[in-house]
């Protein structure tokens, strides 16, 4: 990551507009911290309030459609994680990925939607980008989101 | 938390009943531990030996009654943890809770499912309580069981 | 453990077949660490480049097909640890266990199915295989994979 400029500016600078951070609802939280380790919470491409790409992928949604849904669902995850620890978040190593995906029972290309989350996030953080995944077909999931992601995160820490 | 009642009397106090942990069978654990990390195992409504709220959500089992299930899932988590640490679980804050809901394909409230966990978590450990979560609808669950919580959470410690 | 063998050796002497480690693709990682702690990628039973017993459990696979497939399942999870820390998973420590299997509405016996995969963690292991577990039927899982296991694990610190 440039040195010279913040989450935001590098971000943008990748041609990716990170979403406002879903609103935090009820009794739970959008990311919890256990000293370097960060939980986040499971979240779909909610965007600006808007639910988009909603239903069965391989049914009504498309594999592309999918892929875009996965995409967001994680830069909410990103934006979440950069409401809470600000410019920490170029320090940010992830971990885990969790894909849930509102499959169809015939549909198997979990791993090709989540794709469309693994990718964006080794574009924002290159090589600390990477992580341990699981592609997961569910029956259904909350407002009919067609997909679902969650990460388990490590500030790393720069000091030494 | 009250420092002049135990963990029990706490809970009692608040008009919960803590059900007697589920018997640990066969090659697992209920809760594993790291450091002061503690990981369960997935739990149902499986109170002294009775699974209750059985079958699928949005099919046989209504929301209120999948609400219900969740609450007892919960608590099942947390009588495991008491069962293993005891008195620290005063100390302990929840990290992440991932709430699986036995659904019909077209049932899409997890999220108001989940709540009947998540809320009992906050009435027990108040903000120790909020955490990260996922809700996720699913095909199948062991035994018929409605719903399935797990968590992720931590002892504090309080020496420092 | 036999202090005498190395863990290959060890792993032969119970009768069991390390497989290859499924081949690295895309931008994950098959195993990500945080300190000593381990997280895997979700992973079938996919050995030597065939995938094998797919289908949906409680359809075309068997009971005791799906039994095998978690067991290869998580044997691939243990090789992929092996080939990143190589000797040091003489001390490693199973934390979680999550069992996905590809599962018709109506099997619920998806416990007996994680069991193939947890008996084997407690054969290689010992003790520090036992572990807390979530076993869910899911509606799909990627290229048809009857079963998709993944593991938190911690690498013991054996210097104290």
């Amino acid at each position: 990551m440039d040195d010279k400029k913040n989450f935001k500016e590098h971000v943008s600078s990748l041609g990716i507009t990170l979403p406002e951070p879903p609103s935090a609802k009820g009794v739970y939280l959008p990311v919890a911290r256990y000293g370097n380790l960060i939980f986040t919470s499971g979240t779909g491409a909610n965007i600006n309030g808007q639910r988009l790409y909603t239903g069965k992928v391989g049914g009504t949604v498309t594999l592309e459609d999918a892929r875009k849904s996965a995409y967001w669902a994680v830069l909410n995850n990103i934006s979440n994680i950069y409401s809470v620890i600000g410019e920490d978040i170029r320090n940010l190593r992830i971990l885990k990925l969790t894909g849930y995906v509102n499959s169809e029972p015939d549909f198997i290309q979990q791993a090709k939607v989540i794709d469309g989350a693994s990718e964006v996030l080794v574009d924002i953080f290159g090589d600390n980008g990477r992580h341990a995944r699981s592609a997961i077909g569910v029956a259904s999931l909350p407002f009919s989101l067609s997909v679902e992601i969650e990460l388990v995160a490590e500030i790393m820490d720069t000091r030494i």
